[in-house]
């Protein structure tokens, strides 16, 4: 077998076989195969795709390149959530409390923001003490213990992925479907769970702008996961505008402990209890998820979810007085209003240029080494479909340098006001299930 | 300008700015780009493809990422000739001083065989002494004196095309037609003529197998160049069997030297006289390519190539001798005749199967660090149209090894032979102007 003949086929639009794609994935990781041989391959694979058969070969041979997490020793059915990025997105920081507190394993292993786009594990960090590094065996005993822990992957898992995803980085091949699943797929299952939940995000902050893709996206993760005998539910949600009212570490940390303690905004509140049902269904907590979103409500009024959280936040070595008094996570030094020019509603929110902005303030990474600021961020006050008067305050800015007068610019022209009425984007647009 | 933005514009279909082209092609020369995005990049242009614009543009930043060889003090329209190769294709050597002879000055710059074709210069090699390695000087002044000189690119001459070439071999990423032309072009145009006629082959044994690939490729070469205000000619002409009744370097030398003497096969004479014509016509000697063919006629049959070509072989080092009796150029120790098993007519004889035994033999490289036998190759004694009796003698393989069952064999089967009469195929299928 030849890396060329496999290139060459690809290059054709001709199906590869399964022993041809083990081989291209073994060997690069092998480093028998070079960077520019898999760049030409990688390319190939964006403009002809792949089928789901070959879809799922590719997210084998990427999960077993490394090591693969035995969950057998936790005893019951693990679920996990993953979401493809958007602004404002704490939904995993309320979501696996809930379902862990319904009694369902939550062994949650996420990643850092990247671009516009937060990440969970530095969301995590910004509570004081807060360890998202534990060895399999901390983190394990977590799961068993407290039946929840949020960790980041760690580096013996699909090898094959990280080796990718730095050359499609660099290549212009990230945003292939077939490509995608295989790197979303392979480090969710080599985690070892037994069920996956999927949020895929769709809008203008979202890494699949139009909800077709997102869809695609959607379907081909279901397919590709049933062939491989794994449960899958994916939500298509919307990332127009971000999601909650906060966009930045600290600042989200503490909309998640309101939301836990019955006080968060609707739309966040509705995803989280969607994924919520899904998630006790999968698990075989609930009889169907509109059970299991019934159940799921009763956790978070109940305070069960927000106790759940505050375990792990103690598990993993994090400050539990900052929860419950979060005037104790970190605070930035200024906090800036924008201030609205004009009356009318918010028909526009735009939830890219949020992020942007958060980056500019320094909650987020331009590269991966970038450090990042807990304390800064940005909290909504009016989304699309509220009423504004001129000089309403629009936002709020947290930051920790004075004179950002062309971020507090650049913020008011992520709202779009027009004289008439506007609605609430519709939140879940499809739920898509084997 | 970064490279990524520029693979993904084309990934998208979208057309290059020059600018972007010349960054692309500069920057991956100076090893500010490195082999993986070249190698995205290629696969991009090789499923996208290229506008004419485009292509100019590549072949002009590849033109000039070397030396551009200086002619002007020839004085003269130099002409030269390139063929995409083929078996038994020796038409260079027989053309090139006919054309001399008659007053246009070509400075050719000619390849090595690899694969299933020959090159010219392994052929030239095949002469006891001959040096196809010659300074600019050398060369340039020879042109001078007896308008003629074969020799092989200096490794100046468009450094991009080597490296781009090299890694296009690896990455499946040849048969691309507007990489093709900037390939093809670049190296020509660097070598400095001022007109061009193109020899590109069609059929089993060519690198563009349908009429369909090699018109796009010669109108695409035309078009380009015009573009880039050179004139060039392009004849699509029949590869499915070997051109003349010889492969294999010595015995092609034997062939030009026949066919200079006017004992040469139909339809390599065809092939020949049909580029001299154009060759003339856009050197300015003959007022058109059917006067121009008739002159040529004119030089073959007095002998006056011959002699031409003699002076080329004096002047590069090569024994005259063995030109003037070519028993003395390398024989090989076995010759073994291919008998027909059945009577009929000869309806196919594939020049791609043929051109592989010429490789078994050791005739042409499997790599490009290969030696080479200059004495081995075939000699076909039937071809396309003839009729055969049951044990005539098809071919005769001339080898310096015994015992070549399989190889007499393939070539045996190389041949297809029916009961119903056949027809010599057309061997002119277009020309292609401006």
């Amino acid at each position: 077998m030849r890396a060329y003949n496999i290139i060459m086929k690809k290059r054709d639009g001709i199906e590869l076989t399964s022993e041809e794609i083990e081989f291209m994935i073994n060997e690069y990781c092998a480093e028998r195969i070079p960077d520019y041989q898999m760049a030409a391959f990688l390319m190939a694979v964006y403009l002809k795709g792949m089928d789901a058969r070959e879809t799922a070969d590719l997210t084998m041979a990427m999960l077993h390149s490394g090591e693969v997490v035995d969950l057998s020793s936790i005893g019951k059915t693990t679920v996990d959530k993953h979401s493809t990025g958007g602004v404002g997105d704490k939904v995993s920081l309320i979501l696996a409390p809930v379902v862990a507190a319904a009694g369902i394993p939550v062994p949650m292993m996420s990643g850092r923001g990247l671009g516009h786009t937060g990440g969970t594990l530095d969301k995590l960090e910004s509570i004081p003490g807060f360890r998202t590094k534990l060895s399999e065996e901390e983190f394990i005993d977590a799961v068993k213990k407290i039946g929840l822990a949020i960790i980041g992957q760690t580096k013996s898992l699909a090898p094959a992925d990280k080796k990718m995803y730095a050359l499609r980085d660099v290549t212009a091949t990230v945003e292939s479907i077939p490509l995608i699943t295989g790197s979303i797929l392979s480090k969710k299952l080599a985690a070892g769970v037994d069920a996956l939940v999927m949020d895929v995000k769709t809008g203008k902050g979202a890494f699949m702008s139009t909800l077709e893709q997102a869809s695609e996206l959607a379907r081909t993760i279901i397919d590709t996961a049933a062939i491989m005998k794994k449960k899958v539910v994916a939500l298509i949600t919307d990332m127009n505008q971000p999601l909650g009212m906060t966009a930045g570490n600290a600042l989200e940390i503490g909309e998640t402990v309101a939301t836990l303690e019955g006080k968060g905004p609707d739309d966040l509140k509705e995803i989280v209890l969607a994924l919520a049902g899904h998630m006790l269904f999968l698990g075989g907590v609930s009889p169907d998820p509109v059970e299991g979103r019934k159940k799921a409500v009763e956790l978070l009024e109940s305070g069960a979810g927000l106790k759940k959280f505050k375990e792990m936040v103690e598990i993993q070595g994090g400050d539990v007085k900052a929860i419950d008094d979060t005037s104790l996570l970190p605070r930035a030094a200024h906090k800036i209003p924008v201030k609205a020019e004009k009356a009318g509603f918010v028909h526009e929110l735009n939830a890219l240029e949020v992020g942007i902005v958060c980056v500019a303030l320094g909650a987020g990474r331009e590269t991966v080494d970038s450090d990042i600021d807990p304390a800064v961020g940005v909290v909504l006050e009016k989304k699309i479909g509220d009423s504004v008067e001129t000089g309403s305050t629009l936002a709020v800015i947290h930051s920790n340098t004075p004179g950002v007068e062309k971020i507090v610019d650049r913020l008011r022209k992520a709202y779009t006001i027009k004289e008439e009425e506007a609605r609430a984007p519709t939140l879940i647009h499809e739920t898509i299930t084997t």
